[in-house]
């Protein structure tokens, strides 16, 4: 199943995606929720965020081919992302004035279905509501520079995601790809990753729980590119549909 | 005005504090409310973190006595924590088996009131709902090693804040005082941060947009405490009362 939400005549809601009709939902797909018997077609409708998180967390370094020569890591690193830096589908990526060098970083997303705390890898996909693609935007002299990522990960506008949360999917042995104005920048399979999803799960839920509606990028591959404004920004990845933003400054 | 969230009757609520009162609200105090008319006893009730926040951000290194002779930072250094972390006043810090020295940080703790996007800090303090006491709670092992500061910063039960909201406060020149079972382990003044708080919050809201009910962490102070189980943590601060919690593993 697909979830999305989306405005519609100035109203933000939640939807099952249903072929190009977009059947409206009472409320978030992590709660009880009943069809409204509303419905639209795709094509009129604007993609939101298909979330509203609470919090945001993000794989550092969980690509070999990303970590830029240095050992990979012994174990998962995650980061946390603010959730005003949360936009959707079609948004677009502001580069903030004073900001430098900022990258494009294109991933495939988890969404969480039930309050997880001290999981096993085993069990842990069974606490997924489903996965989506996101940009972890990155900042990379505030990076290098600031003691922490809280803007270099998190000025608004730097997490888009979407274009809808597909529920029943197998998130390994799946391509993701990053084109910048049709040109590929990043090309890589999830069974590339350091930690798959199950182990990066359990490895958060063993300090911090993760609730409903949290949010989890697995990580990026390779070697980033710079955004530029008027880039047209697209990552896709198989079954997933593709998430397509553009860059301003 | 004093702004609580308690429990009672096994039902959570908002209330305003007027003296060993509470009286119930609608809703939180960041949006439209009506008080319900229903009012109980402080002592017969069990208060809970004064908000549940969005985004929770905190200041790295923002007082002299805690920078271990580095030089001090040329620009706020804030930092993020997750919203799972958040738990009330008399509430148990519970010790990760695996983390090693975990220490105390007591500081104040602003709650936002209404969106705050690139304010300058001559009006920031004018977004403000009111003020708190918070516990940064510090996994140092995981401090140091880590890429991140997710779960030094970040476990469960690791931001303790409360026990109230003050909404009729001047945040400088007040005085943090925090104990261990009885004994004085920092002492510090608010006029001792490297940045004020509304110059903190400022920084801020340059790159990332501050919502209703976010909450930031102002800093702590000197050389920290390694907490144990059974100890008994307090911070006072001038005019914001007593956040209380006890520590266990």
């Amino acid at each position: 199943m697909k979830f999305v939400r989306y405005s519609a005549g100035g109203h933000a809601s939640y939807g099952i995606l249903d072929g190009d009709t977009v059947h409206e939902i009472s409320g978030p797909p992590t709660g009880r929720y009943t069809e409204t018997g509303a419905s639209a077609p795709l094509s009129s409708v604007q993609l939101l965020a298909p979330i509203i998180p609470g919090d945001v967390y993000a794989m550092a370094v969980n690509f070999k081919s990303h970590t830029g020569g240095a050992p990979a890591p012994t174990q998962p690193e995650p980061f946390l992302k603010p959730a005003s830096s949360i936009c959707g589908p079609d948004s677009t990526i502001t580069l903030p004035g004073n900001a430098g060098k900022v990258d494009e970083e294109g991933e495939m997303v988890v969404v969480i279905g039930r309050r997880m705390r001290n999981v096993s890898a085993e069990d842990a996909l069974s606490y997924v509501l489903g996965y989506t693609i996101g940009h972890d935007i990155s900042a990379r002299e505030w990076q290098a520079g600031d003691t922490s990522w809280w803007r270099a990960k998190g000025a608004d506008s730097f997490s888009p995601i979407g274009p809808f949360i597909e529920t029943d999917y197998d998130p390994h042995k799946k391509n993701i790809v990053v084109t910048i104005d049709g040109e590929e920048v990043q090309n890589c399979n999830t069974d590339e990753m350091i930690f798959n999803t199950q182990e990066c799960l359990s490895f958060i839920s063993q300090t911090n729980t993760l609730e409903p509606g949290d949010i989890v990028f697995t990580g990026t591959s390779g070697v980033t590119s710079r955004l530029r404004a008027g880039d047209n920004l697209v990552t896709t990845i198989e079954g997933l549909g593709e998430l397509r933003n553009t860059v301003s400054d």
